[in-house]
């Protein structure tokens, strides 16, 4: 993971805010990353068939490939809410550009939060004609907004990573309602890096494919889901190779984030399955063992319950695998302590039952049948997803 | 739903076990049934590619479309067992069958529970040997039977049906693990209806589309499900439709006890889509719905968040909806208590919340698309789930 920086770098050109405007009670629930520049921009949404309004709207003003503002609030998604959702998010980003003196089609909306209610609007609105005597240049500014895009986040998610000159910050939100399907929640790349669009678009596909559409909290697709990469291009071309990389490392970093912050989880789960027969097949096993609730619980618990591994590898009707040729072994690094019906004694049982107490589980599932090899993340299942999520609009 | 008899019926030439063997503390966790002569019998076995040791010899055992005996341990699956568990199903078959006086390839073998853990051979087939003397044709042979074969279930479920002189009964459990497909968890149906074994064979697979392969707890797919129906044919024959209807009657009857009985559930969901473009749609939109975790947890929180159902419908992404046809209604009956963002006034919420305190809680989803529908049944999802499953082998 070489070029992480920490802590978050401010990116030359772009300055941010975050504020309470009252539509939660006192934490920060609208936010703006402004660049000083027009950016090339791409982005990537959710396949959500019922996606919110500032879906619709950020898809419109990306088509050309340019964005210079990105506006948020949180605790309202703005789905669900017809026409006259859309024309909430229309006449935000209408303002917003009033404001700042830009083209509103260079604004990209979004909200998070609630479905089916229209959002505060003339809170929102006039909350936009502060904007430009609270936008920081400083590391403070980025932060407040990684703060006030969360709903059931219980922390913010940012990562910063240095290509030569350049600097890539990412920011994310994300928590409940996680299974991304060619996008996530919401999550911000900004740099100042020159790139144009196509390039932007070329590396963000990969870079979501092996991170955001490879996490799982549980199994629900929001409506909100929004990947949005911006360039303002002052610190000069990076070559696209090595933004690819930043873009990778970015990309993972805030993905694992989210699934660390799963609602109610208590546990990072980073699943490797290889040997398989197709990246379709690793890939949907995968999937199956992630998204098991027997899987998730007994790793909660601790259980060494693997015949529950199993169950949840044969789950997957499409991809069979022989018996004999599965291995399950806990642990990062290969050699890791394995288990089997062969080698299942109370000493093997014990030492994952001790492994699986640890906050991060690293699983490599071996099944046999060719080369291709997947990776996923995601986390435990404990009461407090229950308890979270039995009484959250109320 | 004329025709459901209380209480649990005897079948004449059947009678039936249960008893402690020492494989659980002091539950019973072994049981019988039998029959005086020998049966026509069909059955339909789990999807899981990792079927049981029992599923691989029953399968063998039903393929003549004969049966006599059916024997059933609970507390251990026998499921990734190897040869070696294939080979303790067959001794188990072997002993009662020398036991019984009957051939062994008349016996089906099931077991449920823990996986991947050898079976306690000595004491199964110890209790072979004392099944004659223990059989009883009385109405509390089924029901020690019927409380025999549970796991996690916190009541047995049994049911029967009048067929002019004939009778069907029909004995199954289940509570997590369950999202059945082609099968379910353990259903035995016994009859004394005389029919062929092609038409036993044509009833069941309708009977158990529409049942147990439409309910749902927690989207896992066991290794064990067995559905299994046996017909000594004492009574005489009975029209194939009115036996059909009978058997679907006795399988949703037990397939929704399932559900109801869903680990850690405190409501049954009875979930209808209508207005599909075709059978796919309505069943995949029905699925998306009822196996989404925020669903579960709104209904288990009586909350009445309907931009959850909103959101679950669209990531069945395959089958669009347009949100202004979607309607969502709470109640068993057309013109139910419905909910959209133009009516979600304080007063529909609340009467909705209301209605979600039930223990059955029936919704209608309307999609606009066309004229299929689809029931399927599942439950909420508590805080008891996770608990009970994170501490369940240890």
């Amino acid at each position: 993971m070489a070029g992480i920086q920490e802590p978050l770098l401010p990116v030359p050109g772009f300055s941010a805010m975050g504020a309470n405007i009252g539509i939660k009670d006192d934490r920060m629930d609208f936010g703006v990353v402004h660049s000083s520049v027009p950016c090339t921009a791409a982005g990537v949404f959710t396949r959500n068939n019922f996606p919110g309004a500032p879906v619709i709207v950020g898809r419109e003003h990306l088509a050309d490939g340019r964005l210079q503002t990105v506006v948020v609030n949180s605790k309202n998604a703005n789905v669900a809410t017809g026409p006259d959702g859309e024309r909430d998010s229309r006449r935000i980003c209408a303002m917003l550009g009033e404001t700042l003196g830009i083209d509103p089609a260079l604004v990209l909306p979004s909200s998070t939060g609630v479905i089916g209610v229209r959002l505060p609007l003339e809170k929102i609105l006039n909350a936009c004609g502060a904007v430009p005597a609270q936008l920081a240049t400083h590391r403070e500014g980025l932060e407040d907004f990684a703060r006030a895009i969360m709903t059931t986040d219980s922390r913010p998610k940012a990562i910063s990573v240095r290509m030569g000159k350049a600097t890539l910050t990412g920011i994310a939100k994300g928590s409940g309602m996680i299974e991304p399907n060619m996008a996530t929640m919401l999550a911000y790349l900004f740099t100042d890096a020159s790139l144009p669009p196509d390039t932007l678009r070329d590396a963000l596909k990969p870079a979501v494919e092996s991170s955001f559409n490879r996490i799982s909290v549980d199994t629900d697709t929001s409506t909100s889901d929004t990947v949005v990469v911006m360039a303002n291009g002052l610190a000069g071309p990076v070559p696209p190779p090595e933004f690819q990389e930043a873009l990778n490392v970015a990309a993972r970093y805030l993905a694992r984030e989210i699934a660390r912050d799963g609602e109610g989880a208590t546990k990072l789960i980073e699943l490797h399955v290889e040997g398989a027969a197709s990246p379709e097949a690793a890939l949907a096993i995968a999937k199956s063992v992630i998204n098991s609730p027997l899987v998730k619980t007994a790793i909660y618990g601790a259980d060494p319950n693997w015949g529950r591994f199993v169950m949840a590898v044969g789950k997957a009707f499409d991809y069979p695998v022989a018996l004999d040729d599965l291995r399950i072994a806990f642990g990062a690094e290969p050699g890791a302590l394995e288990i089997s019906a062969a080698s299942q004694s109370d000493a093997v049982l014990e030492a994952v039952s001790a492994y699986l107490r640890g906050s991060e589980i690293s699983i490599r599932l071996t099944i046999g049948r060719g080369a291709f090899a997947e990776t996923v993340w995601g986390c435990d299942l404990t009461e407090d997803y229950v308890r979270g999520n039995a009484d959250y609009t109320t």
